[in-house]
């Protein structure tokens, strides 16, 4: 009688485990999918990014509202080019770590919940740290022109 | 002994019931706070809303970039007044359910993931639906003067 009792709280306390288990593994995947406010996007292929990043147009600028809006993903290490805005740029971080640097400037961390306003004309780049991925919103002003390229992100820059 | 067995059975049955539920509840409080990418910030209290809305303030305009970003949050029923902005709106939906309206056009639902491109000059509300709280950005140019905030939006109008 006693033997069988014990078995069955054996029994109960392995299912206690194997359900927790189960529960941390669903959550994990769940949370990682609704962390992702906007969907992924289309490949970036301008040559103006180092390395793997997605692009979702969320608004286009037209002439009424000169404001676009698109979501980035960055994959571990994907940059932009050192690059300006005339009219300045704003960055909200959704999701993952990145990193944000401004000519002259040490290179900063983001992490979700972050936001940057990068000042009209400053040279500067974004993207993903090294191990996470990094997906931010962009929010630009286009009517003073487009963004102005300049040279990729060293992995000596990248990495200092 | 096959009564001890039907017990033991029960027991475990009512376990996995007990962890299920007790699961459920976890992943819910989990979800809902990792989904808010932004603090909640203040109580709004402009007079411009119905009922309870929060704001944070991410970014304020300036005379370099007259974008302005916030992130605000609407509880269940709580809605803007009817208002209009002299170089339209863009709203980015972050979580939850929500309305979203411009005169002589039918409520629009809006869910995590949606954006909505609102013209200048275009009287228009959003909130939050009836039974779900509701977080989104708000991006505003101001360099044509702030918005212009106009009557309330009856329960009439809300539920139609």
């Amino acid at each position: 009688m006693k033997k069988i009792k014990l078995i069955s709280l054996t029994n109960i306390i392995i299912f206690i485990f194997t359900l927790n288990t189960f529960s941390a593994q669903t959550q994990n995947t769940y949370t990682m999918q609704r962390d992702t406010v906007f969907a992924k996007g289309e490949k970036i292929d301008t040559g103006n990014f180092t390395g793997i990043a997605y692009l979702n147009v969320l608004i286009a600028s037209d002439k009424e509202n000169p404001t676009a809006v698109g979501n980035v993903t960055f994959e571990p290490k994907a940059r932009t080019k050192w690059h300006l805005h005339p009219a300045g740029q704003i960055l909200l971080v959704t999701d993952g770590v990145g990193y944000y640097q401004e000519k002259g400037q040490p290179k900063k961390i983001l992490r979700k919940g972050d936001v940057i306003k990068c000042p009209a004309n400053v040279e500067h780049w974004h993207g993903a740290s090294a191990d996470t991925y990094f997906v931010q919103v962009a929010i630009t002003n286009n009517d003073k022109g487009n963004a102005v390229w300049l040279h990729a992100v060293s992995d000596e820059e990248y990495y200092k």
